[in-house]
């Protein structure tokens, strides 16, 4: 089967960065199939790339290899790194940018790997391009090393491994001492909804309200095409999200990352 | 012969939407060769998505599956079907979004179809991923429907057999009593070039001038390279096209979607 | 091996334009591997096109094709080419869209193409899409003749031999007799970084001063993450770059296209 590379990046559609990292793969291996996942995260935002690969990696074919490259730390001391879970591989700079994925396996914010997977720091120039580029690692490290880490070697044959990597802290909804609910727009997507870091498990059975930016949403949607002008619903990475029908939830609400969804539940001391 | 998926969308660039798709594809097929068509369709904008595909569709190799996604009421009881012509094969909502291949196909405003095509409702959720997501069909019907019939199942192992599907209203031209051709701008392309609903077959033999927002144009030229600051010329999808030399009509123009473009006949009535 | 094909164009994102060339190309050659270079340089600017091809073909593989349709003039009597080098094929129109390719093999002003390089004018319209629309020479002609290029066709095939290319004068820095070297911003990418016409073998050993629009920076860095609010580096185009340390610095600077920088040597006359 031929091996599947997916890139996530910063490097924006105007410039030859992206394709230069595809011409260096097909040139290493050329069965390669390469697939975009996004490279419009905002300039050096390693938490939008983290979140936006989260949502994208689960779904391709088991070992499939994704490299991304949100990286404002290039050339300087920061590790690059190959992490290896039970279902695929990641190459990326250790700067945080693999998080969520990391969260989603259990790891907490020591950044101790889990039994079963396993991490290298990128140490073994001879699978690098020469000379490298001191701003420019996606081409002359990730790259290659993803192309030769598609022909079958190991992890190991890349660098030592290391029993931790960066974890950056997650935004998490906190409960109150009402019952309520307090989550976070961790994004916003391009039809204006926002997602929250509100996870399905999270919500209470019966919901009373749900309280964004001085709006008050009565009980969940099932559907973006229900309820009346502002629905909150249970989107498809299986968030609570916030949407606006027919419309554009954050404009309309002048949402942004980070602003606060109030989950009330039915029983809570209202206030 | 690899199989051609394309893929039509109104995700944008920024999110992981298409991308996921793309990975439950390869997941099912990895042989699939994908194609983006556009994913930057206005949101929910199924005239767009239409007339775009339409575009795009006919060049691609017999027997692509062209997948559609502009799904505004994603969820709720509108139907997902297969379409089935002589050389392709399009997986969408039934909303409208193959009018324009519709159209091609003759067929007329109830929508039935012609002889030698046809069209499921998609019924089986053997070929969905479990749970579906009642806010991204995309990725969980579309995307694995179009997997699996690359894979040569037939479309009626998706669901039975439907003999109408839906047909939009297309914009037409229409004659007028002193012989003009009122057409109307359906695109504005990246250019800012105006395509509109007027056909080269539907143009007279002799055209006086060409009238869009109070701006003459006298006669049809060649190549945009041609004439002065406006020009009028039949492009490439066989249409009647305003376009600017070296500049940009639609900002020229102030011009919209919908727009008059008005082409008098030498012998028609003056006014 | 299968052949990979590049493409190039000013269509942008939001139309059908690029997936119409992509599906002809399939249609005649469906093992080949297309990658997309840019689409969104600016509409008819064949500088920049020139610059982000250059910026990309080397790292693709030996023989890889390059497709670039940046065409004001279409469908006029400017000629279509294809230029072989020892590494690569190029499909494009003879506008001086290879410029900077042609620079990097030796190529002089006159055009005149170097020992081991070979360019023919396409004429030979079994090689064309049929009928060919005056407008769009991508989807007609440049296409299919990169797709039968990449069948093993050979250049000749496709038209007659022609001993000189266009190429367009390209923006040089220049010695003052201060001994200053002064280059100009040839490229804004999309992080904002200034990327100017100065190689690294231009620069002298010691750098007393860079000054660009007004703003002084002491010396070179080697990372974005070093320096001051402002730095100046050699960027992976092995050309000087201008960056702002997490920032964006053409919107910090206002720089624009054709700025000039100027590099002071140490023991060169202060000024």
């Amino acid at each position: 089967m031929r091996p599947v590379i997916t890139l996530t990046t910063d490097f924006g559609l105007n410039d030859a960065y992206v394709a230069a990292m595809k011409g260096v793969i097909l040139s290493i291996n050329p069965e390669a199939v390469l697939v975009d996942i996004c490279h419009t995260v905002q300039p050096q935002n390693i938490m939008q790339a983290a979140f936006v690969l989260s949502n994208a990696y689960y779904y391709f074919p088991q070992r499939a290899i994704h490299v991304v490259v949100v990286d404002p730390d290039v050339g300087t001391e920061r590790r690059a790194i190959i992490l290896r879970t039970p279902s695929a591989d990641f190459v990326a700079p250790d700067n945080g940018v693999l998080s969520y994925v990391l969260e989603e396996g259990g790891v907490q914010a020591d950044g101790a790997l889990p039994a079963g997977w396993q991490a290298v720091a990128l140490s073994q120039p001879r699978f690098w391009r020469s000379p490298v580029s001191s701003t420019f690692h996606g081409r002359d490290i990730f790259a290659p090393v993803a192309a030769w880490l598609s022909l079958g070697l190991t992890p190991q044959d890349f660098g030592e491994i290391i029993s931790t990597v960066t974890m950056l802290p997650l935004p998490q909804p906190r409960r109150e001492r009402d019952g309520s609910l307090v989550g976070h727009v961790i994004h916003i997507d391009s039809f204006g909804n926002l997602v929250t870091d509100i996870r399905q498990a999270d919500l209470p059975q019966k919901i009373a309200s749900i309280l964004v930016r001085e709006h008050s949403i009565s009980g969940l949607s099932r559907t973006y095409a229900e309820g009346d002008k502002l629905v909150a619903l249970v989107g498809s990475s299986d968030r609570l999200e916030i949407a606006s029908k027919g419309g554009n939830a954050a404009i309309f609400l002048k949402a942004k990352i980070g602003d606060e969804v109030r989950v009330k539940e039915f029983g809570g001391y209202e206030h």
